[in-house]
């Protein structure tokens, strides 16, 4: 059964219902967001993920570590790490592919050493995201590559960043309290100017903290989703070819993703006016809470070294029938019928 | 604007939608209540409220007091105190009128002493609820009888039990504590097996403390609600008339009110099978946590003093957005219309 009953008529009284969910929602809500100034107590932030609205925590100190490049190539030293590497910065993005169809793109993953990664990363910010190198390199892997789930689960898998577990805690100990739970994943993530996380959301409560740079977040609450013109497009992924990287499409056996059109959410204009989105950028020894559901758009205007802590969300109760039904309620068309593919992309 | 859109073709898609979200919570959280053997800390309780399921708390004692017919006459003495009176036993409930409409009947609401109450409460639970005595006494008054919002503004009103108040804590520590807020109303409840609260959903967070005797409940959660028949009734009270309880129309100009049509939700076959309700008994020494908006009905089998504490609801954040929805996606038809009013009421 979907929620959308059974007839393809019913269409304007789902986009009714998703209308009225995010008005609702910004009635109730506005577009504050707390900023504590210290850490908050078990007890604290248990009330916090509750709202489950973002919050920006200031004096959030992970570790005492200065994470310059010296150190960070000191630490890690020729171990070979995997890094994210795109011609144009878009990592897990829609691209245009050669053949002019739209495709969900992941990067190509080269391994690297530290050093590597750090000599292709500036702090030019004038440079920063215009293309004008010819390839981006970000590392975003993702996968719990400081600690995974084994790691709490007692059967650790190796980290490529092991060398840099003493500068990194496990679990965020309020954090950790509040939830009643290890984290599933804890990761770092080094990049530049150049690398622009695209708009999405994750099944995870997310504390998430800059320890060098700064990031730039635009935020949206799972009610706005529908201003995202989500679509499905075919996968792809680049792959290096004669020394240049290339798009490749995945055998059309693949399933199609699901994944937001809209480029740039931070821009104005580019997303309907019934949306707020919330602009926040994180500085060094701050953190900020992204809650599970909520849609974030990340940039970074120059070296920035972030880590983050992944919780598994909460299935009981009523939040995650929410956010399934948020989802399920939409109509996600193919992102490349009708030649206007290239156009849902602004 | 609606959740339903304009058109009253959509209805099929409204009814999708709740019977979707009602499956799909279903689905996750089961008909399973956890069982504490003793009071939660704050913590605990703040991650009760977020997964906002009913919670059967042991050992919770909210005083040292034995509530005896003896002691409670003792200590109130010839204060009077306000109490329901109805011929049946369902104060706020959906009634047959003597000009076969039906109505949303209030009680009667009458001065008496403790001594009077209790000399018209019996434990004999073979004649309770069969309507053998004339009329049915409980006290019910539900507005802050012990503490009102007053009391915690430093503002105090006068309560009919201020001699029960050095048995009766003014909050919950833990819950105070877990929530960040005083209570909002905290209330006594004096009846017997003759006596039944018809199902309805409050929009607080309550403790709900059994001190003598045992309350029978029947939940359900808030995405149930579209199995419960709510419809509109014209409002009316029980007046006494030359020694008889009449049932009195409100003027006409008095709003209507949308009240659950189902008067038996207990019992087999009355609800449709898609609700899954969950039954529960509250002993002497226990407490039931009911978060807010989960549907309740509440029977007790012999004489029965209970106390609650209300606690205003969390209204950031998605959940009473959701309530919200929950409430406005259904259609509300008159519960009188078509001769088919006193067919609904099952």
């Amino acid at each position: 059964m979907t929620p959308k009953g059974d007839s393809h008529t019913q269409k304007s009284s789902q986009q009714a219902s998703l209308e009225w969910l995010s008005a609702e929602y910004h009635d109730l809500n506005g577009d504050h967001i707390d900023i504590l100034e210290g850490t908050p107590t078990a007890l604290e932030f248990a009330r916090i993920v509750q709202i489950s609205r973002p919050v920006l925590i200031k004096r959030f100190q992970a570790s005492s570590c200065k994470w310059s490049n010296d150190y960070l190539i000191s630490k890690m030293g020729s171990r070979p790490i995997s890094v994210a590497v795109t011609p144009n910065g878009r990592a897990d993005a829609i691209t245009l592919g050669p053949n002019g169809k739209l495709y969900f793109a992941e990067p190509a993953v080269e391994k690297m050493s530290m050093k590597s990664l750090l000599d292709n990363l500036s702090d030019d910010t004038c440079s920063a995201g215009d293309g004008a190198a010819a390839e981006t390199y970000y590392l975003q892997s993702q996968n719990g590559n400081v600690y995974s789930s084994g790691f709490f689960n007692g059967q650790d898998d190796l980290s490529e960043f092991e060398t840099l577990r003493q500068d990194i805690p496990s679990d965020v100990k309020w954090c950790t309290e509040a939830l009643d739970k290890s984290p599933e994943a804890v990761n770092v993530w080094i990049g530049d100017g150049g690398s622009i996380s695209s708009i999405h959301s994750d099944p995870y409560e997310n504390i998430y903290t800059v320890v060098r740079g700064q990031k730039h977040f635009t935020l949206l609450p799972p009610t706005d989703g529908w201003c995202l013109d989500e679509r499905l497009y075919p996968h792809a992924t680049y792959v290096r070819n004669a020394g240049d990287l290339v798009l490749q499409p995945s055998p059309e056996i693949s399933p199609p993703v699901r994944w937001a059109s809209i480029l740039n959410p931070h821009l104005p204009g580019c997303i309907p006016p019934e949306a707020h989105p919330i602009h926040i950028s994180v500085s060094e020894n701050e953190a900020i809470y992204i809650p599970v559901g909520w849609w974030h758009h990340v940039r970074q205007s120059s070296i920035t070294v972030a880590l983050n802590w992944w919780y598994d969300t909460e299935m009981r109760g009523m939040s995650w029938v929410m956010l399934s039904y948020l989802r399920d309620m939409k109509d996600v068309p193919s992102g490349n019928t009708d030649n206007e593919g290239s156009k849902a992309v602004v």
